[in-house]
């Protein structure tokens, strides 16, 4: 596949990694919230391969936050979601559909509870903060919403907890999966949750001190040797083995949340106000008619820009491949597709067409591993 | 300076165009309203020469389109925009800042008025689907919004008018500035509006029947070539000399209109109700501090990724520098710059600094040409 350079400007912003990046090697952007955010060090598979078995630093400044600070924060937090967070504790991260007054998903960010009047919305790739002002305004709630100045570092891998440990000392490795504290370097505190978009195990620093956040991230890769540290970003395989969604690609506002697999985080027995509570409720019991599932296809290399239409072997739609990579792990292509039933099922089988090929398509649940 | 390049994915959505402007050489993407948006076919110059003297068929399908239709509709549309739209007529566009609750810009579209009850929001680059959806449910308005399927052509520069009558007769020259209306292509009728995000002259195609717009694609550059007709984009130094504002680059959600230059559209006496109303008047009446101005900076090449900063001559901060490019017409580099009173004036001074070089800053008034 032919590749095309990416333009930079001011409105596709820079991170303050962006330079220490570049002389380490990136050679792939993608724009996230506006941002760039690394998408390749060289060949993504090896990079895949070293995330299974190292630790790696990545540049998710992209990751940006919605601050909703005030009074009536809790209640637009609340609002936005259709988790019942009646019961979130300061201290937490909590993955939540946010949910329009149809029923479609927003985005599907990490919640963080930094006090009961005060949140960070973690995002993905869609402007939650223009939904949060229209719903702030439109409801007359007390709250001030901006963009805080934070600049995520992730430290993924297996390796991660103990190089974390060389930085920040034992008390570290306490941490829970999503949970967050404070944690000291170099006399500057930062927030640290026990979180990230791998399945590799790790760590994201909230950097809110952009010159401390610098030297920890140097100061990783000076001690980072022993651990066969190198530099990475989200990786497509992994995050597709392990069935991580991500909005935009598997799923966006024209899907609702049973459709994505988030049933669990849909909590309509709650007392919670949400927006869209009756209509994910006439969803439920009228039952949906496609699911995103997991699906092979065969062959040895893909590479999707686009959706890609599946059909059953009448010629007849039955789904699209959403996302794919080729999976070293299971030596063919695997994606992430959109199946209407009764196809959304492990084993049902259609057929796909690349480059004129035709290609045996089976589908499975998700995640892969 | 380096390049890299883009990673492509469902999320960083293609256009129906895309695979046609990569068969005629399109060199560099941006990503825009989470859509690839070409930013250059070779040379940005030769480009910017050629859309001076000739014709260019543009894929901006990267300016999205909000729909808002129902009952309501106006009134939300109001709401979003400080300029009065009360006489409004179908079958204008209208370039509107969209505010927020503190008075700050959201992005600048172009407003198309369809029906009473029918309007299309066309986006700079940032998600007011879900501002509009957040008002539109806090305020209980009874509308639908949603993005449509259409994907601009844009047809730029001083051969258009010449070019567009090939294809669509006579009419189409009589249609005003900013006007829009009908026109039909083999049998299908195309909104078009006479517009477009140059200086030069020329047309939007809002296609929505996309095998059409194809056809009309293909047929441009079946006629074209006694029109001199190229594959381009929206160019960088034609609208910076322009004064084409560009929301992320030159202006985003930390700035307020009267910033901005916006003054005409910010109708503080009109009795229509939107949002920020009273911050905008309290603004006004306290007046703004800084102001975006045009800048000459003394060197032949500049290629900028982030802001940068503009000092006086004791090294004190005076404003930043958000868009620039080398101008052949200047033969110098020029700008567009956030500047502080008292400075944001035209012939006032700076220095900035590119590369560890001390370089000089001539403030201007906007536009440069």
């Amino acid at each position: 596949m032919k590749s095309y350079s990416i333009a930079k400007s001011r409105r596709v912003r820079s991170s303050p990694y962006t330079s220490r990046i570049e002389k380490q090697g990136v050679t792939a952007y993608t724009v996230y919230n506006h941002m760039l955010l690394p998408a390749a060090f060289g060949s993504i598979e090896d990079s895949c391969n070293h995330l299974k078995k190292n630790v790696q630093v990545w540049d998710v400044a992209a990751e940006r936050q919605v601050e909703i600070i005030g009074k009536d924060a809790a209640k637009l937090v609340q609002l936005m979601t259709c988790r019942d967070l009646s019961k979130s504790k300061i201290g937490r991260c909590y993955y939540c559909p946010i949910i329009d007054d149809q029923g479609n998903l927003v985005n599907d960010p990490v919640i963080l509870k930094l006090a009961e009047d005060r949140w960070w919305i973690s995002i993905a790739d869609s402007d939650v903060i223009f939904f949060a002002k229209g719903l702030a305004s439109g409801n007359d709630f007390k709250v001030q919403i901006f963009e805080p100045s934070v600049d995520i570092i992730a430290i993924q891998g297996p390796k991660s907890f103990d190089l974390m440990e060389k930085v920040f000392g034992r008390k570290i490795k306490e941490l829970k999966f999503f949970g967050f504290d404070f944690y000291e370097f170099k006399g500057v505190k930062h927030l640290i949750a026990r979180s990230g978009w791998s399945k590799q195990g790790g760590f994201e620093v909230y950097v809110e001190n952009t010159q401390s956040g610098l030297d920890l991230y140097d100061y990783f890769f000076e001690i980072g040797k022993e651990f066969n540290l190198k530099p990475g970003c989200p990786n497509l395989i992994e995050r597709i083995e392990s069935g991580l969604l991500s909005y935009g690609n598997d799923f966006d506002n024209n899907d609702n949340p049973f459709e994505c697999g988030f049933e669990k985080y849909v909590n309509l027995d709650s007392d919670v106000s949400f927006l869209g509570k009756e209509k994910l409720r006439k969803i439920k019991n009228e039952g949906i008619k496609r699911k995103l599932m997991g699906v092979f296809i065969d062959i040895d290399k893909i590479n999707i820009t686009k959706s890609i239409d599946i059909t059953d072997d009448k010629g007849v739609f039955i789904g699209e491949l959403r996302s794919a990579c080729y999976s070293p792990h299971f030596k063919k292509a695997i994606g992430i597709a959109m199946i209407n039933e009764p196809y959304c099922k492990a084993s049902a089988t259609g057929t796909m067409e690349i480059d004129g090929k035709s290609l045996a398509v089976k589908v499975c649940d998700l995640p892969f591993i």
